[in-house]
C-alpha cells in the first residue's frame, strides 16, 4: 500500500506499540510526546519527533491519539483548534461512550474527520494476530484509512455513532474482569485446600473456553427475549447447586464478595416466578425493563 | 476391556447419560430410581431394572451415584448398610468438600471403597471429548475402575482427600459463572445502545479466551506470592479505567451491581500501597492472610 505521513500524539507503552506498527508498515511517522525522551527510542527507529503537539498535527492528514484520558487529550488538543480542519483524528484513548461522543462532535465543529477507537490488546500483541481495535464514526471516514489502521490488528467498524467503540471496548473488558474475578475466587479456593493454582489453571482455562459456546448462545436468547429452559440445568437448579458454592468459601476462610451478586441474580429470577428459565434470563435484572 | 457389571442410583439426565455410557462401552448395566418410569428407556437400550435400591446395590461391584443432592444420597444408602461392604461407590453427587468427606467416612466405616467425583459436564456433553470428570479419593480405588469410569469423560484424579473433587467442581463452576457474568453485563450494555448481543457474542467468546491465557499466567505468581508489575497495565492504572466501566453502566441504565466486586478490590488493593502490582495480586483480598 502508499506510505503515508501519520502522527501519533501520547508515546506511553501503548502509543509507542502504535508508532513502532506504522513504522514497520512503512509510513513516516511522526511522534510527539508531553515528556520528550520517551521518543528517543522510536526516532531511533526511523520516527521524526514534533517539537510540539502543534507541529505533530501539522506533519500528517491523520492523527492518531493515544493518552491517559479524555482531559489529555483536551488539554493537548484544545490550544491547537487553528490547525485540525481538514484532518483526521483517530482517538484511541481509553475513554467512555459520552466522552467518544462529546470529543466527535467537538472535533467537527472545528472542521476535523474523528474516529473514536478502542484498543482489544496490550501493547505487546499490537501488530499480531491477536490485536484487534473497534472504531465509530464515520464509514467514509474509517474506510479511508483503514489500510493504514489496519497495521495496529484487525480493524471492526461498529458504526457511525462515536460512541459505540468505547461501549463496545468497556463491554469487552466486563466480559474479561468477569472471568477473571471467577477465576481468582478459584485459585483462592483451590489453595485453602493446599493445592496449587498453576495446576490447576490450565483445567479453569480450558473449562472457561469450553463454556464460552454457551455464554455465546445466550445472546440469541436475550435478543429474542426468550428464556424458556431448552437447557438441562435451570435457574431454580442452579441456585440449589450455587448454595454449595456460598458454604465451600465460607468453609474454606475465602471471601464470597465475588460470588455473591450472581447468586443474588439467581435468588431474585427464581423468586419473580422464572425458575424454570435458563441462565441467559438474568440479563432481565440488569438492564432496564423493556419497552411494550 | 472386560465387561463389567456395573449399577446406577439416580436417573435424572445424568444419571440417564452415565448409564448410556456404559450401555454403549458394553458393560451390564443395573439401574434403579425412585420414580421407576425413568428406567423404562434404559432397560429399551439393554439396561436391567432393579425393584430397590438394594438390589440395584447388590447386582454390581461398582455403584455409581447421581443424585439431586447429599442428603438423597444418605435416604437412599443408609437403609442398606448391610450390603455395602466390598463395593465401590462413586458418588457423583453435587455438593461441598465436607459432605464428600463425611460421606466417605461413612462408606469407609461401612466397608464399602468410594470415590467422590464432580462431572464437569452437562448430560449431552457425557462420553464426547468436551466432558471431563473429577475424582477424589484412594488411588488404588481409582486405578482399578478408572477404565470403566473412562467412559464418561476424561478421568481425573486429584489425590487421597474426598474433598479435593467437589472443591474443584466449584473451583470450576465459579470461573464459569465469573466469565458468564461479565458477558451478561456486556450484552446488557451493548443492548442499551440498540445493538444485538448476537452480533457482539462472538467478539466476546474471542476476547475471552484470547485473555484466558492472562488468566492462567495469574496462577504461577500467585502460588509464588510474587506480583511485582511486569504487565503493562498495573492496579493503579486498572482502577481509573475501571471507573469508566461503572460511568457507562449508569449512563446505560444497566445495574452496576455484576461489576462494582472487582472495582472494590481494586480500590482496596491500592489503598493499600499494591497499586504498582499486578491483576493476580487482588487474590490476596480473597484468602486468608499468608502464614509467617
Amino acid at each position: 500500500m502508499n506510505q503515508k505521513a501519520v502522527s501519533v500524539l501520547g508515546l506511553g507503552d501503548m502509543g509507542t506499540a502504535l508508532a513502532d506498527a506504522l513504522l514497520a508498515a512503512g509510513h513516516r511517522v511522526t511522534v510527539w510526546n508531553r515528556t520528550a525522551a520517551r521518543a528517543e527510542p522510536l526516532v531511533a527507529r526511523g520516527a521524526s519527533r514534533a517539537e510540539t503537539a502543534a507541529d505533530a498535527i501539522v506533519a500528517s492528514q491523520l492523527v492518531v491519539i493515544c493518552l491517559l484520558d479524555y482531559d489529555s487529550v483536551g488539554q493537548v488538543l484544545v490550544p491547537h483548534t487553528d490547525v485540525l480542519a481538514g484532518r483526521t483524528l483517530v482517538n484511541l484513548t481509553n475513554g467512555t461512550p459520552s466522552q467518544a461522543r462529546e470529543m466527535a462532535a467537538w472535533a467537527t465543529e472545528h472542521g476535523a474527520d474523528y474516529l473514536d477507537g478502542g484498543i482489544m490488546a496490550v501493547p505487546p500483541m499490537i501488530a499480531t494476530p491477536e490485536a484487534f481495535v473497534l472504531y465509530s464514526g464515520p464509514s467514509g471516514t474509517f474506510e479511508t484509512w483503514r489500510p493504514v489502521l489496519d497495521a495496529f490488528g484487525e480493524s471492526h467498524h461498529l458504526g457511525a455513532d462515536p460512541g459505540l467503540a468505547a461501549l463496545h471496548d468497556i463491554a469487552l473488558l466486563n466480559s474479561m474482569y468477569g472471568m477473571f474475578g471467577g477465576v481468582l475466587h478459584a485459585y483462592a479456593l483451590v489453595r485453602s485446600a493446599g493445592g496449587s493454582a498453576a495446576e490447576f489453571a490450565p483445567m479453569a482455562r480450558r473449562y472457561v473456553e469450553t463454556m464460552g459456546a454457551y455464554a455465546e448462545a445466550m445472546a440469541a436468547r436475550i435478543d429474542a427475549g426468550d428464556y424458556a429452559d431448552d437447557v438441562t440445568s435451570n435457574l431454580a437448579m442452579q441456585t440449589t447447586a450455587y448454595a454449595n458454592f456460598l458454604t465451600a468459601a465460607e468453609e474454606s476462610g475465602i471471601s464470597t464478595e465475588l460470588i455473591t451478586p450472581i447468586y443474588s441474580l439467581l435468588q431474585r429470577r427464581v423468586a419473580d416466578g422464572h425458575g424454570h428459565e435458563d441462565t441467559a434470563s438474568l440479563v432481565e435484572l440488569l438492564a432496564t425493563p423493556r419497552a411494550g
